[in-house]
């Protein structure tokens, strides 16, 4: 059974889910220890597990045709993560999955994932309020990321996710923005210098 | 009882729904009017409706600070929309939802929605299934978004949503495509000269 306090309780927080269901959804998952810099998915390749970060950092990224990293998104410790297009529709992933430290992960494989979504209504309703709530998220994203500018993303991004700040690498973070490191750079001093 | 053959044959498409509750899910449902430039939400307001798009085309959008509108999606026939974060979250919208043609949408309210959901399984697997599509597609463009250029952007729109470019106004598919008007008349320029 898999050792993980956080990850209980998350399984746990599944809507009106009893003790013998949970230990049913853990019997489906595994742990995998993730080297720093390891990719999990490559474009093109079948993404076959959605997974918890445990512990650890992750970045997903595309690659430009001139070959440029370009950052979607990170994800961090207690969130949900994988390749979701790939996984589902069982498509070549547009993304490259890739951990930013040594990471461990606890994952399900899409064979597993179907069954349990078959087989407990508490884990498929929990998989269904997550998917809304990733949706919700990625629709109030795009909102904001179209009005806003690049300096008050970056505030946003310091207020909603600092362990982005804390743990990528500037050019990373630049990426993500949407922004030149130098950009970035000069909004990081502007803030710092007037506070 | 709403007469959309559309929309019936949306509802029936619903997983292992039986005629009587396609019934039941009809009856929840209202047809509204909508003039073209009219609003059905502004930012700041809570979005009261889901619709689906009966006839018709809509645009979501947000106003930058100085007042410019950033585009962020349309809507045409058998689309299901909404500002969907403030519909669920009964928040202020952070998008504009406004008609670019005379429409008819067939809409349900924040409550009806609620004791739809507790009442239909067919309906909630209906829902939970457009909503993971919707994630899924918001997904993969993000990605695209982020590794293409204008032009493959522009193309990708040409191949899976023509209508915009057959409906929507020369301003507002730039601002879609991030792009200024100027760079999208080039563009298109570009691609027919090279037919």
């Amino acid at each position: 059974m898999i050792q993980s306090t956080s990850f209980l309780k998350a399984i746990q927080s599944a809507p009106d889910i009893t003790p013998a269901e949970v230990d049913y959804v853990l019997g489906f998952f595994k742990k995998y220890s993730v080297k720093a810099k390891e990719h999990i998915v490559r474009e093109g390749e079948i993404c076959k597990q959605i997974a918890y970060v445990d512990t650890g950092a992750f970045c997903f990224y595309t690659l430009t045709d001139s070959g440029k990293k370009s950052v979607i998104h990170f994800a961090f410790e207690d969130w949900w993560t994988g390749d979701l297009p790939s996984f589902i529709n069982r498509t070549p992933a547009t993304t490259y999955w890739q951990a930013i430290e040594n990471s461990e992960i606890i994952a399900i494989n899409r064979t597993d994932f179907e069954k349990l979504c078959n087989t407990s209504k508490a884990f498929k309703a929990f998989y269904d309020l997550k998917t809304q709530r990733g949706y919700i998220k990625s629709l109030e994203k795009s909102a904001l990321d179209k009005s806003e500018s690049a300096e008050e993303r970056y505030l946003r991004m310091m207020k909603d996710h600092p362990q982005i700040i804390l743990r990528a690498p500037h050019y990373d973070v630049a990426s993500y923005l949407g922004i030149a490191p130098e950009s970035l750079s000069r909004i990081r001093n502007k803030i710092i210098s007037s506070k």
